[in-house]
C-alpha cells in the first residue's frame, strides 16, 4: 500500500517536449448528433437554411443537413488542446485550414497533428509551436485540415528545443482546393426566400463592406457550455478561482465563441453563404469577457470561380468582430494600431450559389 | 472595385412597408430534433409524460412523443422575427391560435404570415400590424396557426400606410376547433402513476383556481440560449450594450420563456393537462428581466367536451405569471389595474383524458 | 361555478405520510436521447472515449455508446424528488448504488422507490426517510438501483411518525456485484491514443492518490439547466426569490453536478476508468454556490478482479471535490474534521480494462 502522489496526471506538453515531425493521435473520438447541432443553434444562433433544414439540404443536393462547419473546427480543434496548447500563453494564428468533406450526425471525428515548427523566443521562457491538424470521420477520409501556432511554456528554461523550423505558411488557400465539401448543388432547387436572401455570388463585389448590425452579449455559462461541449479543456476559460492571479483577473471567451459569434451575425448580408469552404488566417486580436457585446462586419476581399463548377462560386472575407461598439463606420485599423475594439480578424472562403 | 457601404444588411420592415393582404415567406426553414427537445426541458423542466417519453406517448395512441406544443409555437414566431417584428415597439396580443398537427423530431417547420391588419397610430411615428401567421411541416400541412399584433416603428413620419383595417378577432377558439394535433387517445392506457396526476378532466371545475407553488428564477444565460434556440433575433433579448440606453437598461427576457415556464411550472395542479390545444390570448403585462422569479396559477374559465370524441375533453385556463411573487392568493387585478406582480396573462385550452 | 382554492397542487409528503414497505411508482417516465447526452457533455466536459464516441464503444463490444452512468444516476434521481425529498431538510447520503444494465439512447428510465427506513429525529420536527429507488428501462428491466436517505420535515409536528426502522446498510457494494452494465469488453480493440490514457487496471495501486488538477467554476444558469434537464424539482435550486429568506440567501448548486463535475475532472488520472459500477456511499459534505470553483482529487481505497472475468477490473476510489481550494495536497480531513474545503466525499467502483 502506498500513499504516494500519482504521476498520472497529465500536465500537457511544455515547449521543449516537441519534436518537429511528432504525430500526436489525439484523444476522445466524438460522434457528432443532432443534440450538439441544436446546442451549436441555442448558443450562436446561425440561421443558415442548409444547416438548420434537412428539407433545404436535399433540395439542393446534400443527403442531409450538414453539421456547422465551424462546430466541425471547434470539435476536431477542442481534441489537440489538452496535447497541444495546455500550457500555452497564447493562441497566436490560424492558417491553411480547409474543409474537406461534409460531417452529417452519426459521424465520429478524431484528430491527429503533426508538430510543423517549432521556434524558441529569446526569452528561453516560451516558444511557438506550429501543428498542422486533421480531422477525420470514421471512414479515415479527411473532414478538415488547419495550421495553427501557439505561444507554449517550457518547463525548464535551460532545456534545449528539439529543432528550429518556421513553416512557410501560404497567406490564403487557392480557390482550385476550395468546395471539396460541397456536393453538386442544385441551384435551381435553391430558394432564396427560404434561404432569408436574394444575393448570391454574383451579386457581391470585391471591397464591398458589410455592417451586420445586431449585437450579442456574452455570458459565463454561455461561453462555458460552448466549450465544454468541444471538450475543449483550456483552463483560461473555465478556472475562475486560478483567473483572479492572472492579468485579466477573470476567465477568458474562448475564442471559438468570438468566431462563431460573427458567423452567425452575419447571416444578416450573407444569407447565401452556407459555407465555410477554407480558414485563410485568423488571429484574436484582443481578449473578450463576459458581458461584452460582440459586433460584426465583413468586407469581400476576393472572389473565385471553382474549376469545374458552376454550380457555386467563393467569396473571401474578412469577418471583423468588435467589442462593445457597432461596425456601421466598419472599425478596423487606426493607422498601424488595430481599432482597440476590434476582438478578431477573421480571414476566409465561403461559397455561396451562384 | 468598390468600398461602398453594402445594401445587403436586412434592416427589417417598417410599419409603413406592410400591405393587408401581404403574403410573408419567412427564411430559414427548421428540422426539429431530439436535440432541440432536450434543450427545451432543460430550460423550462416540463414534466407531461406524453412529450417526456416515447413509451407513454406510444401507450395512450401517439406514434411517439410528439414535440411540446410550446416549442413549436417558439419556433414558428422566431421565423416572423426579421419579417416582422425587428422594428417592433411592443408586442401587443395574440389571438385564434390553434395547434393543428402535431410536429414529430425529423419534422421540418417553416412559416408563413399574411397581413390581416394594420392600424396607424396617432402619433404617426408607428402603427399597429396584425399577421395570421402559419406554421408547416415538411409535407405542407399547417401544423400551428395564430394571429399576432405588434406595434412598429415607422421609417418615415410623412410616409402613408398601404391600408386600414383592424380586423375581427374571436374571444376564443371554438370547442368544435379544438383537438385537431390529437390522435384518437386510448384513455385505458392512460396510468395516472406515471403522467404524475390523479385528476382528469371531469375532476375541474370553472371558477376553479390553482396555486402552482413553484418558483422559478431565470438567469440571462438561460433566455439567450433559448430565444436562440428559436432562432428570434429580436435584439432587445441579446444586445446588452445596446439595451444600456433603453428604458430599461438592459435586456428583456423574451416573452416566450415566460409562457413555457409558467405552463412547465402549471404542471403542479395540471399534470393530465398534457397538449396546449389553442391559445385565445395572451398578453405580456410587464416586463422580465434576469434575476427575477416567475411563479405562476391558474384559473379555469370553462370547461368543453369535443365533438365527437369521449377521449379527452378541453379546460379553457387563464395561465397567470407573476414576477418575486407567490401565488397562493392567486394575484390578477387589483380594481382596474393589473396587480403589479402580474407579468402575463394567457387565455389557452388545454385537453385532458376523460 | 366555483372560487374555491383548488387542492390539486402537490405539497410533497411530509414525514409522517411515509410508510414502511410503501412501495412509490414516480410520475414522468423519460426517453434519453443523443439530446440529453449533448447537454451533459456540455455541461460537465466529460471526455470518455466509450461515451463520447460511438465507434470506440463498439471496437471494444457496446452496440454504440452507453449514456453516461451518472446522467442515468441523475435522472433516476431526479424523478424521486416530487415524492420524497420535495419537503427535505438535506439529502444526508446514498449507499448500495449498482449500475445494472448499460442505458443506450431512446431507452426509457422510469423509477419506483420502496421506503425501507423510518427514524423521527428528536425534535419531532424531522425524520429521516430511507428509500430504495430502482431505475427501469422500458423493458422492465432495472437499469440502476441504489439507497438514498434523507431528512424530511412533518407537516404537524404531533402527528405519530408510521413506523421506525434504520435499515443495515453495507458499507460497499461486494466485488461480485459488479460489472452486471458492462458487456464482455475486447481489449484488443482498445486504443489507449484514443482514450487518452495509458494507464489500466494493473497500473494503480491502493492508496495512490491523483490530483485531477483542473478546475471548474460553477454559473447558476447551468445548475438550473442540468437540474431541470433531470427534471428534478427541488426548489432550493430554482427559486432565488425564496431562497433570500433561507440560512445561505441564495440557491444552491444541485449536488449531482459537483458528482459529475468532479467525475468530468477525474478523467485527468483515470482516463480510463470508463464506468461507473457502482456507489458505496456518498456525502455532500458543504453546499456549492454560483461563482464557486470545484476542484477534485481520487483516492485508490480498493482494487477487484471481477469474478469469472478477465477483461475488465474494478477500483474503488474516494473521490473529494473541494470548492475554490487546489487539490495538490489532497485536503480531506484535517483531525477529526472535514477540511472546510471539501464540499463532497464520495466512494465509488469503476470498472476499467486490464
Amino acid at each position: 500500500m502506498t500513499t504516494a502522489k500519482s504521476q498520472k496526471t497529465d500536465p500537457g506538453r511544455f515547449f521543449e517536449h516537441f519534436r518537429i515531425g511528432e504525430v500526436i493521435r489525439h484523444a476522445t473520438p466524438r460522434t457528432v448528433t443532432t443534440g450538439d447541432v441544436a446546442l451549436y443553434t441555442a448558443l450562436y444562433g446561425p440561421r443558415f437554411a442548409v444547416q438548420s433544414s434537412d428539407e433545404f439540404a436535399r433540395s439542393i443536393g446534400y443527403e442531409r443537413s450538414p453539421v456547422d462547419d465551424l462546430l466541425v473546427f471547434h470539435i476536431v480543434f477542442g481534441k489537440t488542446v489538452p496535447d497541444v496548447s495546455l500550457n500555452a500563453v497564447a493562441n497566436l494564428g490560424y492558417a491553411e485550414g480547409r474543409f474537406l468533406r461534409p460531417v452529417f450526425p452519426g459521424d465520429t471525428i478524431s484528430t491527429v497533428s503533426e508538430v510543423i515548427g517549432l521556434k524558441e523566443n529569446s526569452n528561453r521562457k516560451t516558444g511557438v509551436v506550429y501543428v498542422r491538424s486533421t480531422g477525420y470521420n470514421q471512414r479515415d477520409e479527411a473532414v478538415l485540415q488547419y495550421v495553427r501556432w501557439v505561444m507554449v511554456r517550457k518547463a525548464d528554461e535551460n532545456a534545449a528545443p528539439q529543432g528550429e523550423l518556421v513553416p512557410q505558411l501560404r497567406k490564403a488557400v487557392a480557390a482550385e482546393e476550395l468546395g471539396a465539401a460541397v456536393p453538386p448543388i442544385r441551384v435551381d432547387g435553391w430558394n432564396d426566400a427560404l434561404s432569408g436572401s436574394p444575393y448570391r455570388w454574383g451579386d457581391y463585389e470585391v471591397g464591398e463592406r458589410i455592417d451586420h448590425v445586431d449585437g450579442m452579449t456574452v455570458e459565463e455559462a454561455e461561453q462555458q457550455i460552448a466549450t465544454r461541449l468541444y471538450q475543449n479543456t483550456a483552463k483560461v476559460h473555465f478556472d475562475g478561482y486560478a483567473a483572479r492571479d492572472t492579468r485579466f483577473g477573470k476567465r477568458l471567451i474562448y475564442g471559438g465563441v468570438v468566431i462563431s459569434l460573427a458567423r452567425a451575425l452575419s447571416f444578416n448580408g450573407l444569407g447565401n453563404a452556407f459555407h465555410v469552404a477554407a480558414i485563410n488566417g485568423g488571429r484574436h486580436v484582443a481578449p473578450l469577457f463576459s458581458g461584452d457585446t460582440v459586433y460584426a462586419w465583413s468586407e469581400v476581399l476576393d472572389k473565385a470561380v471553382l474549376p469545374g463548377r458552376t454550380d457555386v462560386g467563393a467569396l473571401r472575407l474578412r469577418l471583423v468582430a468588435t467589442k462593445n461598439r457597432p461596425c456601421a463606420d466598419h472599425p478596423y485599423r487606426n493607422g498601424e494600431e488595430m481599432d482597440p475594439s476590434v476582438i478578431l480578424d477573421f480571414d476566409y472562403w465561403v461559397v455561396l450559389p451562384r
